[in-house]
């Protein structure tokens, strides 16, 4: 079974007719969706000589034993976005699926480190708006608590999504043991944005995931009629959220790379003939240098206080998410780009802006990687995200290019 | 039964602990609540001489026939927006019940004309965004086409709704009936607004109801990762509605007593890790000048396409409702304005910002006009909506001194 990256095209293809529909992927996790692409990822496994378990955060380990303890991971996240993309994620799991088949051909089911193949449980926070969550209960980062009380906008909480996944949210300390004798952790990932199309290039090293600061910011004004109240005397919450909307723009670009994006508005009463009461909105702000990262988040707080004034309002923060910038191991990206170079002319380093369950295991203290392939228009998290087939192709020889060196390089690190 | 204005006020309670909670007041039309209003409206009429009916749209006829068949009108709503006030609507219906209560006594149950009290169904279009259901349908200016495929924020078909209440969509056209020998109609309602307030007058005549262009505007533009998209390349729907949310402020401030209102903003898909990439927004303009409305329409129409194109983004606009500006009777006004001097001290007439069914039934071609009461701090269509007490009672004594006029206008235009 010799590597085969057109199976892997042909195996996202067959998720996307599974669990796709006009609209885009439909893996939301906790969903049955979602569980049926996990399902669908189990009867791919038959015949190959691996354990497969669940961990307690609903991680999904698919084992092949090697002559040392020590362990590899490889890895991606079958759950999506609503209305997602067919690679995001999948693209991970699927190419890794592949360097594990590579793995059990060439060593006769015994290579000479442990391979771990993992699917990573709700990387997106889609639905509860918690990101890299089965990651971080890997890496110990989580915080039950937080977690516990948190619902969807449906009003389920996540407590009861994850008991109907078999998820105790009590046990999620657990899945900490999956640390044990790991040694590496690689992830093969599309670009999502327009960077490496800009360069022309197929593929890229990723120095690692910037900075999140991610919060809600609701501002309260007067609920009031639309057609008695005059313009001069309006409390209007929209106004002031509108005015941040626009001033996140001035604070992002004032520094190099740095993004700020207001994703989500909810008014309050939301109705044609009141004036907004209430106006709930979202902010994530991105860096890769925390000392810019703090600055935006100050100047947007300073910001939403300052129209709060100016609309006779007031604003409230409140954190919903956040996490350092997290480099990555400086031994696997020079790995990385030499894998890269083998097989293409060029191999640049970029820094990541969306976040990845990646940046969790490295801060777990595991040297990791990542490689980045590019992104058509630079579009992800929607139906038309897409990647030229021939550069899938090249990004799993390319990402088993670079599982061989890992294994080498933890084999060396044992000497 | 001599007037009774401390029994409206009374009554006013009874409704608001019996209809209302926390929250306000939730008679919202077509809901239970609202029945609950309407039930409890009837236990009023007991031992009361009257004849008691809904009409094909579900509006409340308590008719006290009089010596002529030649009817005065007098009307309010028992519906309410979602948390409302607990005058907003109801005063109109409960003083012209108490109103009803003086000609029985008076009159030995026969007055000169007939008195009709008239509960609407549904002014607020709180739930399916079609106001003056009930009054429109008696005016004969509905539009049922429009009308069926309405639907409420959980996917409820306003032809559903109303079945559930007794009403059939396709006969909607018999409440016409209603408008037979109808000569003159008179509302009591709250400002609504802080004119009143600022002046330091209780009572004002209605010089006629403010014309409105009521529009949903949606943005398209490109969601994507919110990490990954720099912000140069991004089209971002909500930041071209956000544009829109601060420009219809100067659009109404160059027009004397114009407003405009955002009331609702929803974004696709809506997530904190996606640039919006569609944004649905309302618009509400009035003014009483029709020329004055086109005008703010059509700049509002041209700063939409504006800020679509500054974004990268398309806008489409879509008509929810329109109605011209409608003036009251001078007759009747100048009525109003001797009712209201004879016991307050001055009698200012104001144009009206929200709507009322007033409008409608002068659409219709019936001699109208309404009365304001003072709000406290201009708010309504909210839980603390209020009135001092003293304000209501004497609303309630001048509304019955303008019933009286009007008794002997309608006699007097028939000789």
């Amino acid at each position: 079974m010799p590597l085969n990256p057109k199976r892997t095209v042909n195996e996202l293809k067959e998720l996307r007719q599974l669990t796709g529909d006009s609209n885009g992927a439909q893996r939301v996790a906790w969903t049955d969706t979602w569980l049926k692409a996990r399902e669908w990822l189990q009867t791919k496994l038959s015949g190959l000589p691996v354990e497969q378990h669940y961990d307690a955060a609903g991680n999904n380990w698919i084992t092949l034993p090697g002559n040392s303890p020590e362990a590899l991971l490889l890895g991606g996240h079958l759950d999506s976005v609503p209305n997602g993309g067919w690679l995001d994620g999948s693209l991970g799991v699927l190419a890794s699926l592949e360097v594990l088949r590579r793995f059990i051909e060439e060593f006769n089911g015994r290579p000479p480190v442990t391979i771990k193949l993992v699917d990573w449980a709700d990387e997106e926070g889609a639905r509860f708006g918690r990101s890299l969550f089965g990651s971080s209960a890997f890496a110990g980062t989580h915080s039950i608590d937080a977690d516990r009380v948190r619902t969807d906008k449906d009003g389920v909480r996540l407590e009861a999504a994850l008991e109907r996944c078999g998820v105790d949210i009590d046990r999620l300390d657990e899945a900490g043991k999956e640390r044990e004798n790991a040694s590496a952790y690689l992830e093969l990932h599309i670009e999502q944005g327009p960077v490496l199309e800009g360069m022309g290039l197929p593929l890229a090293a990723v120095l690692g995931t910037k900075g999140v600061e991610r919060h809600a910011v609701t501002f309260f004004g007067q609920e009031a009629h639309s057609g008695s109240t005059p313009m001069d005397v309006r409390r209007d919450a929209l106004a002031a959220a509108a005015k941040l909307a626009l001033e996140i723009r001035p604070i992002a670009a004032r520094q190099k790379d740095a993004v700020c994006t207001m994703g989500s508005v909810k008014t309050y009463p939301g109705i044609v003939t009141a004036i907004v009461g209430r106006c709930e909105t979202t902010l994530d702000q991105r860096d890769l240098d925390p000392v810019v990262l703090a600055r935006m988040h100050g100047e947007a707080i300073e910001a939403s206080e300052r129209f709060a004034r100016e609309e006779g309002c007031t604003a409230e923060w409140s954190r919903i998410w956040n996490i350092e910038p997290v480099p990555f191991h400086p031994e696997l990206i020079q790995l990385c780009q030499e894998a890269i170079r083998e097989i293409a002319v060029e191999a640049p380093c970029l820094p990541s802006g969306p976040l990845h369950d990646a940046a969790e295991v490295s801060r777990a203290g595991i040297p990791t990687v990542m490689m980045f392939v590019q992104s058509l228009g630079g579009i992800s998290h929607n139906k038309i995200e897409d990647t030229k087939e021939e550069y899938i192709e090249l990004s799993v020889v390319a990402f088993d290019g670079l599982a061989n060196k890992a294994i080498a390089w933890i084999d060396g690190r044992g000497e």
